[in-house]
């Protein structure tokens, strides 16, 4: 960390507070320019308060050299995160995951029709939200309980593990079958959420915030493995900009940046980033030179009848089409959609 | 709402779309031009789902006309919403309140010794946060219910109605004597904290996301009164942009675009608009001309031995001369701070 | 286009008005609802003024619902343009276009160097910046003349057209001999220049600004098209964000976004999107599934010692490892680099 | 400066780096921690690239520490500049000015008309546009040279100084009776527009760019005074957001935020800030308590028939009204309209 402190600061002063970051065990490195002194700071720093320290009379700025995070960084930590599912597959080994299913689950039929529809195509989980958070009260909220028992059915019936949401730690333990818990983008910083997600042994797929930074996103990652759970799996799903014709701006630079600061496998999901169907496939392909470890897409047995955002679902033979064109360009990379 | 049809689509395509919006209950008027066709749509469209309308076919555009927020939509409701604070004050009927505390509640001397400076300077609600949410897991949380003790203990002593935050519904219980809830911009979105705060009957302060648009605040207040609970305050607090020499962008233009589109009073808090404490009594006097019914202020009774925040926290002697300078401006506009 | 009225206004005020847009040649179509009065607007609007229509007392909001770009626009040109670059290479004609070289021309030995490298690699065009804009006037600011005589003797040497950068239209002369010249991201809404430019019959390479929407930079392509000259090619290079790691957001969703609104060539240019070097070959792989006519990457014979923007140029070596990668993959596409 | 290298670097690479710095006249600084080593620099780093520094593979970071303006830095120059105009006015000599004027001339009669207006209701300053930047080649482009006559035509009538924009420096000679030269926000980085500025001895209003940082903006007045004039105007008019209930989001906090930084006057637009004629008033009204130096505002004597950006624009009523309630607000500061 570095301590930029204003030139018309008493000697005095400087001394007792290089005392008192000695007393909490960090060394200093003290540069007296003409204009600024700097304190450069090595040690532990993750405890201290920028906030604070910021607000000290004589301090002009504070920069933090050092990531807050350490659970999730790739420093400490160089090896790849392997996110096992439930005995049945692997996020992050190398491979290409494909998880694919409906916005929300609607009918029994409408769930199992495209639960097989996907497996078929060669998707390796299964998605179906329960629990929906929508922008308003009076927009259909999800079949919630009875969501997660269709979905449950359909898991049974296909055999492909689930993904799905959880919008409440209460309900917790309504999701004792269900293979990987999504976070939304929504509830990325419910920090109780995250804590309590911490304590689970599941895996976590934790979908970044509408405006919030690849830092932000790691240390809500952090909230979780701080806890004991390691299986963090990290979901880039667009960002709020200006522009306005896509419905969010996929970040795709992202993924890269992600497989460089952490070990945390790293998904896309095309669908939500953009709300275009037509646009989804051709983001679908661009994750996989991206180095991404996956995809989350969605997929409806009839858009224009769906509960909730139709507009960017893909209808099973549009995601059968993709999976065949995705499918060579994974072993283009040297991996598998496994 | 306007829907927007394609130039290619088929008569008989129309005719089957127009007769299902009939049998939603609304009624349709058509203009066909030469590459588009638009399709004017007059009824309770609320219910509608954008998304689904857009995957049609058919459809290039959907655009909607009317606000889709009706309990906080000033043109249904004309008349100001009072906020009644437990029979002690009210917030929006005139005056101009002033709610100031402590980021976060750190000892009994702390909060206590800050409450009566507050309360004599003129403060007309009492803040202090017991439950923090913060970016790190590593930085200090709160004292949450030892916290919410202080708080009280505070308001006892001084006599003033209190605001806190709450992150966890499961906490409720422990609010039962707090006056004013406050709801976090990180959980602005947390739909299931908003329905269930829609159940009580407690006034509840209501912080913009950190890059929610002025509608989607509508619509998560809209999710309080939805559930019968019309006691919404509304709390700008600075929004994400670009721009990197202050936390974050106080949208001052929010407050007058508030006071058309809503009857919910409307706050300012320029403590996290800016981060910066010195840059506070300047926004805080924005507020005013702005037509806000009041601000929230961050006051430490030692802002560089703040536990979080320091930075952005005015000394009790600084949030004095600003009581001093509002006193006068407030009165400028015929109001007082009551 | 879409004017939506409020119910409070007087028939007389309707009538006249709608009288007004007949005598503009306009059609009408008025749907009336309970409290807004919907006008359809059918013909020509491109050359209406909204914002003085918005100015009327009775409206409250206006929609534009047809693209306010003719000449760029796919749906009256659906046949996709191919620039023809001085007869030596064509961009936009299903191939895939690399345009490689240093950010600035530094000196006769480094251009001539870089030039022989790029070409050497399968490079399709050679750039080079003379005139430079810089944040800083104490920065490097190009080479200016100098350099482009320099660029233009590599051009010599090599064979390759090049593409090189105006900044003031009172140069144009000293361009005579460059093949396409660059429009930078902070004058793309310099509506002079792109005017001049439209007299002139040379390609003109179009950069995204750092804060311009899609449609603001077709009305741009619109501008030098409108002058007579149709030979537009864009280049997205990244948006501003909130996002601090990497210097620009690139926005991929662009891409398809573009080939669907406009027949023009698009490129990308991930050495500016990112800033970081060894982010760039990653960027450069999810353009080609993008569906970009190609890439324009900096690449400099020694990176370290650049005068600018080191920090986000290729050395030859991996720029040639980059070119290796790029073929196949052009390849896979059913395309080719030339 | 503060440069990061990482814990794998050599030590002599670290010898060689330094010493290269201290052959640019900088001193070094040296903390060496266990995962990285932080050299400190002191001395003058404006002429440094800080990207050629970060391509330096054992690099990690480079972070700025000083500002890299220095004419426009109130550090080093304390006192508030102070701009004459044309000796008939000041701006930022503890007044407030206001300059109003119709977005464009139109006519003779359109632009005298309201030239006796805003005269009679006390504003300073005059304006009119007469070459207008317009997103679309088919919108009204100005009156141009014709606009120009007209507005001095008016200005001989009233005897008001006039700010008129500039689009392109080859119309310089025609702008030799303007009084003050407005940049506008488009043209904020069109480095060479600036630098000719610099070399003319009129004041100029420097708009803030769409999407511009403060320090971006500071380093184009920078580019202004590093040609000899140092007559800077600043023009806050909002930036560009992902709210869009607003045309723009103003940023109240650049004003305070402007005067610790830098010793020009600071100006607020509402008009262009908002693009909303009702809103105009409140947020002129914020500008006094900010501690702006004045505000621009849109007047048009029939705004609903204005030629362009009629929403925006107040008509002569509204601004006499305006007017009278901030002569208040000004002596309430302190300060008066002159």
């Amino acid at each position: 960390m570095i301590i930029v402190l204003n030139n018309a600061t008493k000697q005095e002063d400087v001394d007792s507070f290089v005392e008192k970051l000695h007393s909490d065990g960090l060394q200093t490195h003290i540069s007296a320019g003409e204009h600024t002194t700097i304190i450069g700071l090595v040690g532990d720093t993750s405890r201290l308060d920028i906030g604070t320290i910021q607000a000290l009379p004589f301090v002009e700025d504070v920069k933090r050299i050092s990531e807050p995070y350490k659970a999730a960084n790739r420093k400490f930590h160089p090896m790849d995160t392997i996110v096992d599912i439930s005995g049945k597959t692997k996020i992050g080994e190398g491979t290409f995951s494909v998880i694919a299913g409906p916005c929300s689950v609607e009918t029994e039929e409408q769930m199992t029709e495209v639960a097989r529809d996907v497996k078929a195509s060669g998707a390796t989980l299964l998605r179906g939200g329960a629990f929906k958070p929508r922008t308003s009260p009076y927009s259909f909220q999800g079949l919630e309980g009875r969501g997660l028992e269709l979905l449950l059915l359909a898991k049974k019936e296909v055999g492909l593990p689930v993904v799905t949401e959880i919008m409440d730690i209460n309900t917790l333990d309504m999701f004792a079958d269900v293979d990987v818990i999504q976070v939304g983008a929504r509830n990325m910083q419910n920090f109780n959420l995250l804590k309590e997600l911490g304590k689970c042994d599941k895996p976590i797929l934790l979908k970044r915030g509408l405006a919030n930074t690849i830092q932000e996103w790691l240390m809500s990652a952090e909230y979780i493995m701080a806890g004991g759970n390691n299986n963090v799996i990290l979901c880039e799903r667009g960002i709020r900009t200006f522009e306005t014709k896509t419905r969010n701006t996929l970040d795709i630079s992202a993924v890269p940046m992600l497989k460089k600061l952490t070990h945390l496998p790293v998904i896309v999901d095309p669908s939500h980033a953009t709300g275009l169907s037509w646009m989804v496939p051709t983001l679908a392909k661009t994750a996989v030179p991206a180095g991404a470890d996956g995809i989350m897409v969605e997929v409806h047995n009839d858009p224009a009848k769906a509960w909730c955002d139709g507009d960017q679902s893909l209808d099973p033979k549009q995601f059968d089409d993709l999976m065949k064109d995705l499918k060579k360009r994974v072993e283009f990379e040297g991996k598998k959609i496994v």
